[in-house]
C-alpha cells in the first residue's frame, strides 16, 4: 500500500467507525426521548457512510482479467493474515478476548480462503458461507462449522 | 486511537476492502463467462464482509449517554478532517483529482456537520443529507446541494 492508499483506508475506517457510532447513539436518544438529537445523528450517520463509500470506492481501484484477480484475491488474503496477527498482539486488555477469539478464527478461515482458491479449478462451484467467522464450505452446509461451531441456519447459500 | 484500535481499524479496512474487490471481480468473472471463478469471488467477499462487520463492531465499543455522545461526536468530526487533510497531502498522482475533489468536500461538509451538533438545541429536527458529498441541509431540501452543486433528488430524508 502506498501512503495514499493508507491515507484512504485510514479516512475510511474513521468515517465508518463515525457512521456506525451515530447509528447506535441515534438508537440511545431515541430511547431516552430525545428526537431531536436521534434526527441529528442519524442524518450524521447518513453523510459519514456518503464519506465512508466513496473513500472505498477510491481504495478499491481497478479491476484487472479474472487470472490476475484470482492470485491478487490470494495476496491480499496473505496481508489480511498479517493484520489479524498484529490485531491479535495488541488486543486492548478489557477486550482482549472477544478480539482474540474472533480474530484466530479470522485467521483459521483465511487459510481456508486461501485452500479455497486454490482448489477453483477442481470446484463444482457450489459454497456456503458461515455468516459467523466468515469460513467457506464447500459443497454441502457441514453440520458444524469446523472452525467457529455455527449451526446449518448460519450459513449463505452462494448462488 | 490506541494501537489495539489503530490494529482493528487497519483490519476493518483491509477486509473492507477486499470484500469490495471481491464483488467486482465476481462481476468481471461472470461477464468473462467464467461461472465458478464468479461464485469463488462472491463467496470470499462474503466471508470477508464477515470479518469486516465483526472488526466494525469490535471498535465501534461502548455507547455513552447522549450529552456525552453530542460532545464525542463532534470531537471525532475533528479527527476526521485530520485524516482528510492527509489524504489530499499524499493523493497518489494518478488518483489526485478524484481524491482532492471529493475529500475538499468531506472538509466542507465535516465543517457544516459540526455547525449542525451546535444548533442541535435550536433546530427543528427536519434534516436532508445530500447522497453524492455528505452535506445535512437543516430543513427545506435546497435547490442545490452549497456543496457538490447535487440536484434536490439526491437528498435523502432523514425520519
Amino acid at each position: 500500500m502506498t501512503e495514499s492508499d493508507n491515507n484512504l483506508a485510514r479516512a475510511f475506517a474513521t468515517e465508518s467507525i463515525n457512521a456506525s457510532k451515530n447509528a447506535m447513539r441515534a438508537l440511545k436518544a431515541e430511547k431516552d426521548g430525545r428526537g431531536n438529537e436521534a434526527k441529528l445523528f442519524r442524518a450524521l450517520a447518513s453523510g459519514q457512510q456518503v464519506h465512508a463509500n466513496k473513500a472505498l470506492m477510491l481504495l478499491r481501484g481497478r479491476i484487472d482479467d479474472t487470472d490476475t484477480n484470482l492470485s491478487a484475491a490470494s495476496q491480499a488474503i496473505d496481508l489480511a493474515i498479517e493484520t489479524y496477527r498484529a490485531t491479535i498482539m495488541t488486543a486492548a486488555t478489557d477486550r482482549a478476548t472477544a478480539i482474540e477469539s474472533s480474530f484466530i478464527h479470522f485467521m483459521k478461515t483465511a487459510r481456508n480462503h486461501k485452500m479455497i482458491l486454490d482448489q477453483v479449478n477442481t470446484s463444482d462451484g457450489v459454497y456456503h458461507v458461515c455468516q459467523i467467522c466468515g469460513f467457506i464450505a464447500q459443497g454441502e452446509v457441514p453440520e458444524r462449522c469446523p472452525v467457529c461451531r455455527a449451526v446449518p441456519q448460519q450459513f449463505e447459500a452462494i448462488t
